[in-house]
């Protein structure tokens, strides 16, 4: 350990920090903002969604991961994310994640499916990793829509962690439909670009072990 | 669903949201802040943590979990936290993930094992729920130390969703030591004195499914 690098750290930040914040990029805004139509199909939401990833990198603002929250009967966007691990400096700040917190701030409600809250369905680019799949059941969202597979992101050499075996399952069971394969092919093929222009593999120390 | 309440929600926050924060509350930054001299053994960092989860129901801030960042070395404290769900209106905030992204924040990287990083552990009060579980890979902690099990948090009613059925070994297959039953005990009393007292069991709902 290097205890200098420590004191330096926190004495930059005033010693001990007792508040985060975190925001999206400006283009993320913008374009969030733009989608007022609502999208009836799942396939154009997942669209919407893996041309984020795309934009996330020709923006060079992150990885070729992206998610939103959308109602589910009408295809409302209530919130957006990218992957924000690096700008925020917080390794939970997956796309997922951000993308059901800032749905949560906006709606006013921790529990998505608490009284008076429309039915809201997560659109992810690919698989949930396992932190990610783990907070779907405290989010109260009613469904899962998901892009790439495991195997996708893993090809590039992502690392997604150890979900239970029958991850579906244990959603479906919790009464969070799943949806899986939707634009596969489509955003399997953002994460290749991605891969393949060089890009940071995320956690890629780490699925080397 | 309920679109007055999705567009009366959203005209409050001025459309969507694009930025988050959050912080602790004053009394938990007084006690970490006093916290200054280092603590050698783990389970005096364990009492520290039960002591912030006990201070927790008192203050009224929330429920009897908490979990702090140490140093492993040295037991320097470098971040603590409580579950900030339903005051900052975000379900992934449990205890643990709001230590280590305060912890993450404080030495500036999102990775606590980046080269020059101290060899830090996360010292939790309880179990990790799945989400907090997988979690843990990303953050770059070494140790995970735990107080009570999973099963005194049933006991009292809590949901700790689903892991691995060998989550223990797929937390060390990555490198991340784990250390069980420190002080359950008394992190056990905690929960069971929150429960009796008629504390809200946090996802009730969803564990009586």
């Amino acid at each position: 350990m290097n205890p200098n690098r420590i004191e330096s750290a926190q004495r930059a930040s005033g010693g001990l920090v007792f508040a985060v914040s975190f925001s999206l990029p400006e283009w993320l805004r913008q374009e969030s903002s733009r989608r007022t139509a609502a999208l009836s199909r799942i396939e154009e939401r997942m669209d919407f969604v893996i041309n984020l990833a795309r934009m996330n990198i020709q923006n060079k603002t992150g990885g070729p991961f992206a998610a939103a929250v959308f109602t589910i009967p009408d295809g409302k966007l209530i919130s957006a994310g990218i992957n924000l691990v690096t700008s925020a400096n917080a390794s939970i700040l997956h796309a997922e994640m951000v993308a059901l917190t800032l749905a949560q701030n906006s709606l006013g409600s921790w529990d998505l499916s608490a009284p008076e809250m429309p039915a809201c369905e997560l659109v992810a680019s690919s698989e949930p990793c396992a932190m990610c799949f783990g907070a779907l059941p405290w989010s109260g969202i009613k469904r899962l829509v998901c892009g790439a597979r495991r195997e996708d992101a893993a090809h590039a050499g992502f690392d997604e962690g150890e979900k239970p075996a029958d991850w579906t399952g244990a959603l479906v069971r919790r009464g969070i439909e799943v949806v899986r394969d939707v634009c596969r092919v489509e955003a399997a093929g953002a994460i290749d670009s991605y891969a393949r222009s060089g890009g940071v593999i995320y956690n890629a120390r780490r699925a080397a072990r």
